[in-house]
């Protein structure tokens, strides 16, 4: 990805197939990015929050950054994420990913420690520092984080070269939209906007965001890369039906029992469960100490899938 | 620490000393322990949310530990925060803390997902499983986790034998009462309850809690311990005068201007600001990329001393 | 309004505008509702969230609806706000609502005590068996009420025949969208779905919702018109730029010093103060106790109406 | 109640007890506040939060007065809750209370809009010239109000006259704790501090807080007293054995199936529950729309009353 490619289109945050006794399962992992690129994604982001990045070790993570680029083999951009509590904690994750090959980096703010826009500044300007000229992007995930990314210093930060774009996973839309309106007033060109919300693609396209990066995009990677299709070429109306086909599906992520897991493993157990039954990868396990979907849960997800047309 | 020490009094969770250049300042940290020690306290805690152990990379963590058991050489028990996202990466810092010979362990619930009370209890009992027979604190701090730790998750993990006690940083006084009537309901003999709240500690012991982790004992270890035996000896009203002082003492963490730094490191600059001033460490800085309290906020922390009799 | 009569379209919830001395200023009401009607708007809602509804006694709330049911002479529906804190004391709203000749209803859920969807369906049946055969709306604000009216409860509602729509002010996408879709699963014809978001109008009515009831639709009603009339036309570039200016002409409602006032004055002050500065209203003042808009801040009202081409 | 008469002690904000057609069931109020009076309480509350007093209609609200005015006949003071979103209404509560002849007023800050301090300031003086020289209280509940009084907006008011005190139900004893020093530093001399808390009042006492406002006080008054006299004679061990006995009592709130019903309403529902089952009250109902505590829920209560000793 040269410095003028900007990020666009459909780059699904890929989960970790695991295997039972909680390994990396690179056998499903590269079956699920040929899923992923026969789809026809734009890109691939691994550990990100859907990869589970926070639950694995140094060394899982190496493999899942070096399974990727192997699997991938440049045919799409390659993005890692780079996630942890604290700058210097980050940093070391860059090394990695750098030495991995990977084509572009994702950084959320501090977390645990509760930072000002100020600290988060100096945050990401020393990560880019350490980026060795790949680009950065912000990921803004507040329910996670505890902290709301600013639009103004988003913005600022693309105007200081700093960051090349931000992953919007708020849900916020009216501070998505500010984003939008803000990079057309500072003349940010080449500044990636894009939404992590998995079922407001459509209304997101139409105000100016550049693509998506969806958590449900594991499942059904054809449907989002239909969807943008369709916003692209100015067919609101096709692109609609498909968000809303795509809402439908999303409901899987309600189908556990969630007096007995939380919401995290209740999603992401739902998107392995997901890519289990449609045969992409062989174990639908969740990261220690996520409780997974039972036999009765999975099953459930199977007339959701069908009811998308998914098989 | 034999298995039979119950964790009790006066435990502060050290900042740890950095120099200009962002290192760990070993001979401050030295020194900040021989005040401690000095001061009378009865066990030091380290790389606590006080400790900015979020903040530091596993080589700075591991420096602090080394430093921290050299220091303390058995004269109390040292316990290590090795806080972190979830199980497997927080059990790589057991290991480190195992080998660094520490006295006890202290851990969050995983943060950044979502947890449920099953996962968390989980996420313990394969913590446990890695502590070599050192206790395991659980360490309840929502605003930082996202979390509160369930008082009857809590006692059941204590009547498990897979944690010895919690540190309860909840800030919530119903719930702390609660944890401490159902130890004495279960005949919870030897499960530590102990409070993180530095304003609050007299009315904590007089309803049965141990003791006390507070940041603020950083900067005044010998008001907490005089604190601590006045409430042990039954002079309420000493403890009382005694924590009124503290309260106030605890004032110098709104000396900072909020509009260009966050709440952590507005109040860890404090205490870094108080050591300072007090001669105990050379560097009031706080870890990358908080913002330092400024020149004018440190000078300002100076009168909260004098009214509170430290000099 | 007959009863088939769909709600649609632009219906913004009018202020009320006081004298100096805090008394409904009906004259300004009149000239505020000939200013809607030259804008063509096609309904308006009083004594709402925007109208200050819940600042005003009993007779206060007589004078507004009676002025306007008289201004309106018939030209639109008009919508009253029925807010109050619990069922009785809204029926009792209610009654004064009927006598004084409204159109339709707009009701919050209980709030003040914490309630569960089951009361808050008591509720809203309650208060349909009082409405006299009026059409009644729920009207979901949760920062304000404390509660946020779950998808399945409001179209429920809406198959039993006991509201005849919904004001979502929840700045939610995701749940306004899973509105959309069960009504139109449920086929609940002539149910209406508006937005009260001022901001996210153009996508609100692609994605199927059916008007807005817009707090900035008191500056500028014309706008949100012809926003409206773009999107219903299929014209949904133009439909954008419009919305794009009013989402800067919004930023009026960060004009104010918030340090000196709360959120709902700074708005309603920016509301009011475009509205003097336009001369429709003879005085910007909030009502009691709210802190009004300075001269100072007024004035910076003017440029930005200017910007959007107010004048 | 003279001017000096500083409010101390046990004043238990009553429960309304309604009819099974949701009407004031005036005999059994009047049996509610003998047994008060019986088991020792300094003053009495009525419609407070657990004198659903946002539920009931002005015409209820007089008779609640007026009924209590009759029943105490000035053995105690009467404190008449004049809750209501706003100052013009608000007053409209006062004027009704004034003329029942009650001996104090109780007010939050407005509510459904966002106010900031200065507002807040505001609504309470125009309060306080209405209210004919009877003392007037501040009643801080964010979690029904949404805001937090700061504490020096109470001592402020207090030493400018406008309130006699403070009721704090904030369940924050940091705040509760910040108020009494503020006190002392501020020579308030005769300004009293209230925690409305049930479940710490030993320590609350201990650090220096006058008296309680216990919702469960309805259901175990005496209880109370005891707590409180032991308080006040220093047996800080005979207050906290009560203390205990009353936090375990108070799990009747926890009986009533949450599934079903708002925290409100399981909480209320159980203290008429407790009062019908002492026989105090005869109909365990609470206002519409509220869904009433069943027949199984009812008899759970029966328990925790014996295992306290109440029957």
């Amino acid at each position: 990805m040269t410095e003028s490619a900007q990020l666009t289109g459909v780059v699904p945050p890929l989960v970790t197939p695991l295997t039972p006794s909680y390994d990396v399962d690179t056998a499903s992992l590269a079956r699920l990015i040929e899923y992923q690129l026969t789809g026809g994604v734009d890109g691939v982001f691994v550990l990100g929050t859907s990869g589970e990045g926070t639950f694995l070790t140094d060394d899982q993570r190496q493999t899942v950054l070096e399974t990727t680029v192997a699997a991938v083999a440049g045919q799409v951009p390659v993005l890692a994420g780079v996630i942890d509590t604290s700058t210097n904690r980050v940093a070391s994750h860059i090394s990695t990913a750098l030495k991995a090959g990977v084509d572009g980096l994702v950084a959320t703010a501090p977390f645990y420690a509760a930072t000002h826009p100020a600290e988060i500044e100096r945050h990401f300007k020393q990560l880019s520092a350490r980026a060795d000229g790949l680009p950065l992007y912000a990921y803004d995930i507040p329910p996670r984080v505890g902290t709301k990314l600013p639009a103004s210093l988003v913005t600022s930060l693309g105007e200081q070269g700093v960051i090349a774009g931000v992953k919007d996973s708020s849900g916020q839309e009216t501070s998505l939209r500010e984003l939008v309106l803000q990079r057309r007033e500072k003349k940010l060109n080449g500044f990636a906007v894009m939404t992590g919300s998995e079922v407001t693609v459509d209304s997101a396209l139409a105000f100016g965001v550049d693509g998506v990066v969806p958590g449900l995009g594991n499942v059904d990677p054809s449907g989002y890369v239909r969807l943008f299709k369709s916003a692209v070429a100015g067919d609101a109306s096709a692109a609609r039906e498909e968000q809303d086909r795509l809402f439908r599906l999303f409901d899987i992520i309600h189908v556990a029992d969630r007096s007995r897991m939380g919401a995290s493993s209740a999603a992401l157990g739902a998107f392995k469960a997901g890519l289990y039954l449609l045969g992409v990868i062989d174990c639908p396990l969740t990261a220690y100490p996520s409780i997974a979907l039972n036999d009765t849960e999975i099953a459930a997800v199977r007339p959701l899938l069908d009811r998308a047309g998914l098989h």
